[in-house]
């Protein structure tokens, strides 16, 4: 057993971030929905991240890391590189512990998720859009401020607070087969890994990553991790690649990567706004569609639990929207 | 008292109604929304029928009906004119119950409505899009057929299953201040009303209803009952008039109905796709768009549960893609 196996997050520090962040977040509901069980000829449960405060379960970790930080460091801040939704959950936990929170963003970055994160209270850097630039200013604002950095998900109290999305599954849910989390950096799927090992450990941990981002998928196979992608899936929440944690933690406890294609991707997303009648972005359809597409092994007939991982999407811009026009 | 007053349901009949409908139906969750408090400035409770079986809490009247009749009645068939959700839910609650649905429907109805009828085992008969040639038609089928006609809103079986929506709001909330629910026929607002005066008699129940569609405002005004405005608002759920049932129920048992502008539900509706990730149909924004709008008597800094009644509504065809669009 190596050092770092000894430091992973465990059953109490999982439990205890739980009870930590539990009065700032929403207990997301888990929904199901007969005609998409008729479809994958499976019993699926929902659990709607999505409708998580900041529009994503990125507020369980970054909440979890803020209630650890000493008076000390909350003093001197947090910071953070990210256009995404990890931006957002750092400048809001940072807003609700007085906490100033420092936000590295690429110069193309949407402007309403300029403005999410500058309404949250945080400072804003732009950078040019390329991971050496964020890097470079990163680094310059943290020796500047001695600001503590939060990584999007290669960080055991990020990882700790997403496990504590699954602990909820399992409180809910006792008879789980299976458990499908989208894949990107691996924060939620490591932590949805090891929350399974502790509270249902007969559940089977399955990653779901999209064809054209299959960094994760060919880094299990080959036990070396692999470069992220070209950004080209639609799901862009999933074109960064494993951290040397979460790599860690996938190798070692989950069972497999499913793949999805571009086309069932959108299905997915197109068929759970329709018939679930909620908001999600396309990283989230990723698991129903390795199902749609029959590429999880021996599903059929089982009990499987879906991370809706988040909502924050352009309503402007869907993709299938050209395609239903000419209807 | 009058012997109409007599056949109210009653709280038992509410309790009956939901114990039988239980098994059929989602206890769909209730979500809140901190921005939204903000902006409103009171505590608002969102209970999702939009996530409700078939997409509406229009499957609780439907259900509750089917599964009263009697065994000769469900051999006979039932049957209903409807374009929207009540056609759906009848269909639907048909199809679990092994009871033949007659539904007659304009033959303007969108092709997506046709065929969720017709998915669900309906048989479906096409008219003119006019009130008199639905009636004609409906009329002719039930003659011929014995089928037993189920009123989208004017029937105490269907008032009483909507009942059920305000039960478990009750049970979930204690202390609610008001109750803000859509009105269109009444069904639900009449239903939530006798749920409120034995469930939770200190909240006060207030309808909301688009200022282009005051029917329900100016019958309580005047103590007549107002015919339907021309079809012109977006909350298209809303465009019908009250019952007579509905209405006598809604006289004595609801304290107020507040108005909203075209433009503020536009605004509420985008506002809770954006905020709260979940669909809703225009009829839902409603109520949120009369509080934007200062309409309702002392709300500030209450306790206010809202209704959302429905998610079937068009992806392609959202009131503000134009306006996205040009940003």
């Amino acid at each position: 057993m190596t050092p770092t196996i000894l430091s992973l997050p465990n059953l109490n520090q999982i439990a205890t971030a739980h009870r930590l962040i539990q009065p700032y977040i929403h207990r997301t509901p888990i929904l199901t929905c007969e005609t998409l069980n008729r479809m994958v000829g499976a019993q699926l449960f929902f659990k709607c991240e999505n409708l998580q405060k900041i529009g994503a379960f990125k507020i369980r970790g970054a909440m979890n890391t803020v209630l650890t930080l000493t008076e000390a460091e909350k003093q001197r801040g947090i910071g953070t590189h990210s256009s995404g939704n990890h931006a957002q959950a750092i400048a809001y936990a940072g807003q609700l512990q007085n906490i100033q929170a420092h936000i590295v963003m690429p110069n193309n970055s949407p402007q309403v998720k300029k403005d999410a994160v500058q309404n949250y209270g945080a400072k804003v850097y732009f950078c040019e859009p390329t991971f050496e630039a964020r890097q470079a200013k990163m680094q310059e604002i943290l020796q500047k401020t001695g600001a503590e950095f939060v990584h999007p998900y290669d960080d055991y109290r990020v990882i700790t607070g997403q496990a504590t999305c699954a602990k909820e599954i399992y409180e809910d849910l006792e008879d789980l087969d299976l458990l499908l989390v989208p894949i990107g950096g691996g924060g939620l799927l490591s932590g949805s890994a090891l929350a399974t090992q502790h509270f249902s450990p007969h559940t089977k941990v399955i990653g779901a990553e999209p064809a054209l981002a299959n960094d994760a998928y060919e880094s299990l196979q080959t036990g070396i991790r692999h470069p992220p992608k070209p950004p080209v899936t639609i799901a862009d929440g999933l074109r960064t690649s494993l951290g040397e944690k979460t790599f860690e933690i996938i190798r070692d406890h989950v069972s497999e990567i499913a793949l999805a294609s571009e086309e069932n991707i959108i299905r997915a997303m197109r068929l759970i706004w329709e018939r679930m009648k909620i908001i999600i972005e396309p990283s989230c359809a990723v698991p129903l569609a390795t199902l749609l597409e029959g590429n999880v092994s021996n599903f059929k007939g089982k009990k499987i639990g879906i991370i809706l991982t988040g909502g924050n999407v352009d309503l402007a811009n869907l993709p299938w929207l050209s395609s239903l026009n000419q209807q």
